[in-house]
């Protein structure tokens, strides 16, 4: 079941491998009537695309995306939208080495156990570049997000690199774009540029923690037991390369708290409910409240580094491997423009579910 | 959507509410020929069973399951399996006062704002009751799972109740059984009876953290993308009501390592690969590697505690509410067998899926 | 997946055996607040219940359905409905002989080759009781068409039993409640009765044709592709038991017209277009046009006969079989409830479908 | 749900419009290990492409089909297939005068009413330029299908154009390749020729009965209820433009028969039961009996004729309408290669929903 597909109603399947042809997304489902240019989806593009900084591939792609269908006068018609990526900079002869030796910490060795057939050149289908297309497809929902619901606004940044989190005290939203690391938090911007350099140097990497936060939705997104909001969620962040955890709201410390801590009260605003706090990340019984949608997903360190690790060949040699070539020293970085993606994706997907249901019709309160 | 419905091939809906006549799962793709009787679920069910220790609620559910189609003569025939619980303890009188109150934490006021209606006795559809019927499911998917890999097992537990994790150095899964935590450290469930009592008697309640293991599965379940085994498991365990968080092997933890200390070395051993450690929780690029699968997954603390908060009535005047009634200190132990049944749900899909896919045939190593 | 699910996101499952402990529907994706109740879905059931006339199967099933979840204080809260039959005159010893007979016409023996177990008692899984579940999911999507769309109404009738076809010069709605076929001719009703008499007394059966149609439709159902109205229409009738043949419209006979005959003209009428005539049964391109839409399919004669057919045993011996027992010399008869039932799930289906993506909005003409 | 997209595990999502830069298919799950090369794709769609023959559309486009992912080394890798054809041959000054007017028995007005924005040239989304991207993934379809199952064969051909249908006594398969109109009968060959130069000098259209068989499947392929392989069927030619009636074997004639001359009779065969006649079309119960499968689908005649037909304007003001431009006077013979893959497509889905659930072991007789 399109296990290379996402979403329920707006749904997103991507195809194509780091060093073939091409890479998209076929985007269906899509409200009819929606602004949408290529050069709004290059906007998001470019905030993902490799190269950009010193602590990111060096991999040069233009990652220019092409509107092959699904748009006529500059709006959507409603029929699926084609978004194409060409691949321009594959240089295979790099990975020459890795189609014989599995990779630890790489998809390599489960990729040709199941299949016992893969594209060794850049990952393939496993390569992180398959995030770029995430990206172009998040760049669709928001369009049509801001056409259903003009106040939503979806964004993330890094709250940890490494042990290094933010100081949540600091936190400045304006910050996030003004540092290669999307940090709300111009200390830790200086701090971890100087750590990450380091690591770089001496060939590591680092893992990250991510939040990705939307704020202005609605309340009732989301429907109980394996529709709700916060079940999509955790599949959306959880199916982006390198992800290992997912949290929504407290996350894995709601463990620590008790009833009377981790409850947020309500009271009486002048336009519906309004809560003390949101330990509960603004979902509760898998339907969203109307506070902030919080998320937040770690991503382990990039597995392509300096350092020589014991890996066996095809053939089960035992051998070692030195991953060279244009990594990402914190392949966390890049990850904040796709999670994004992935929140738009999910909200848009729950507005349409909503609707379908509902009509958009509310319990009133007061 | 089936947003009631979990699960591509393998396929459950729950249906049911707390106080409803009935509540139960329709199995939807269970492999003809598998052994089952109603026994064989009702043995997952009494683990789950309400009632009995004082750490969890006090109702009295029998929890007895009927299997009203798909099975005949002992063996699944391969159609759609039903999966009946009568509901025999319903206090409505307990509930009245929530009718017109929402309660902090709970699903009340999302449900009433999607649909406008809702059944508020004892959650309605909310209630941790429906996962009874993830457990029933997840009882068939074991059966299922035993004919298909006989070796694999899926064993859950907790590894923290409130602040107090367990000493992974007196790991002891013969322990698990022989305490009302389901806690593989004998130590622990001394110190968590005497913490919990406290607790329950002050009228509070605390979050936990489950780990869920699957021992045994192949190299090769999974897929790229959307359909990664981890992307399902996320999606699985943060469907369980209460639950906040879920991890992969290292989880969370992954964002504070090096890339060289993650990435799990590879040898060869007698029967394939082997490896060195298991950072990864046995999933690597959304393909199982062989080892085991560990998932984690955070419950926050019970919402219905007797500790007085601030909420607001239908019609929108400030009041306060002290939630009475039978409900559990410590929910989090209760979704050691939830979590389980997810699991083995989740596993069983990804075997019918992979031999549809591939038909179990394997890239040859060595 | 979700073989035994229909509906993309109003979704019907239905469970059961003919001689089973019961059969349902569990519907998910139904709007909260539709009135519902059990008599309300037994109306329908009552038009599809056995042994009401001595034109269909002498088994008596009370065919009484019970609600088991969804609805509270009278209308349906947004979360699964478990709709419960149960089977009550279960005559298994009529069966024995053909739980090693293959019955030729019947699904006996693709079943146990396809699955290798089946219940053999009353065709097990397969047999037309399935079709009672239908028609209770059918009595919900008509309570919320109603809820939706007030003027929209669904109805069927038979048009065809074996060589004998209405004479629609003699069309008359109101006919069709005061026969035993569902025939909207009085003539033909007459004649049918005679024709049936002598087929049923000599041990034979036959097929028929039954058309559904729905009125009062809103322009816009469906989607291009695969999710036309058509498309969904065309995989519900046929997976009705027994039908080999599904048509819109002209259906077959469009293939025997020029394009001057076939295509309606449009004229503005004052609440919008409106159209010459209708070869297109109310569909152009997979979407509605507001006119009715119109759908017939056949109904292939009961396999089950008194005359003997020459068969094989599981054993692979050669053998003759004949099916004594109660069944259908026209099950056709049975099947216009059921069509309407499938209609109506498909209507609202299409109708949530459409709310998703458009919100309703319409392009405007004039 | 996927409205541009069909198939269960086999998943075929086409996207693109008549005069964009490009049309094809996005397909997942394919097995992996599987050789395929554009020039097997491009084999079939040499078969559906425009221009060859005075009896089809006039428009010049190569057709030329892409395989941009999926493949590596000349064998399928199990990630997505992504097939672009470019459009290369987009005279969009031919339909200038039909953005404004509605054409009767097209999809112009209702995809206004929908969607409020259409792409009016060539038909936009609705045109029959999308089946190109159908027979591109059939072509998929076939290599996967000669993998798995190796006899396995595939055919369509016309049976009737408008009046005139085959004499089935005169069937001769390899006639089929010889004529423009895939029709088994030299004598209908030469007649059909003659009778639709005539037709297409008038101006006129007219419609025509396609039908495909499957020859060499096992039996057991299908499931009950709406996982039928009838069900599937029906629901792949109906989405196809322009069809509006399905048959499964004896078809809509089967309301004609008696139970005695439908049913099949079984005898045992040397590899297995054998049939003395092929009533059923091959589907007993929804699952296929290892006999032929055989499907029958009319399509209407094409809408767009010389002959000046009455409509609206979208101002709503009445006006006539003769549509110019290059169009086929009998849309069917292109069908023929349609329906061939959406057979193929089907058949493929259902060989590896099988193998998820059965494993392909089969219930033995004899």
């Amino acid at each position: 079941m399109s296990l290379n597909t996402f979403g329920h109603l707006f749904r997103v399947t991507t195809w194509g491998e780091s060093h073939g042809p091409a890479l998209g997304a076929t985007v269906d489902g899509c409200p009819p009537g929606v602004p949408l240019g290529a050069e709004m989806i290059q906007h998001w593009l470019d905030r993902r695309k490799p190269g950009q900084s010193k602590y990111t591939t060096q991999r040069r792609e233009a990652d220019a995306v092409e509107i092959l269908s699904g748009v006529y006068q500059g709006v959507t018609t409603g029929t699926p939208i084609q978004l194409m990526i060409r691949n321009t900079d594959q240089r295979s002869k790099d990975y020459g080495d890795i189609a014989d030796k599995f990779r630890p910490g790489h998809a390599d060795i489960t990729y040709w156990q199941k299949y016992g057939i893969r594209d060794p050149r850049g990952g393939g289908r496993s390569s992180a570049r398959e995030t770029a297309a995430r990206v172009a497809a998040g760049g669709v929902a928001r369009q049509a997000i801001k056409a259903l619901v003009p106040g939503c606004d979806v964004r993330g940044y890094m709250v940890q690199m490494g042990p290094h989190a933010i100081d949540r005290a600091r936190f400045d939203a304006g910050e996030i774009a003004r540092n290669p690391f999307w940090v709300p938090d111009a200390q830790a911007a200086a701090d971890w540029a100087t750590y990450l350099d380091g690591l770089r140097k001496s060939g590591s990497s680092v893992g990250a923690i991510v939040e990705v936060v939307a704020r202005g939705l609605p309340a009732g997104l989301g429907a109980p037991v394996y529709g709700k909001l916060d079940t999509d969620l955790a599949a959306a962040m959880m199916s982006i390369n390198a992800v290992k955890g997912v949290e929504i709201g407290e996350g894995m410390a709601a463990a620590m708290l008790r009833g009377e801590d981790n409850a947020d009260e309500i009271a009486m605003g002048p336009d519906g409910p309004v809560y003390g706090s949101n330990h509960a990340g603004g979902i509760l019984g898998g339907i969203s409240t109307g506070q902030d949608v919080v998320v937040r997903f770690a991503v382990k360190p990039t597995s392509s580094i300096l350092k020589p690790r014991k890996t066996i060949t095809r053939a089960g040699e035992a051998t070692e491997i030195v991953t060279r070539g244009r990594h990402d020293p914190c392949v966390g970085i890049r990850a904040v423009p796709v999670g994004e993606a992935m929140m738009a994706c999910v909200i848009l997907d729950h507005l349409l579910l909503d609707r379908a249901q509902t009509g958009g019709r509310r319990g009133r309160i007061g």
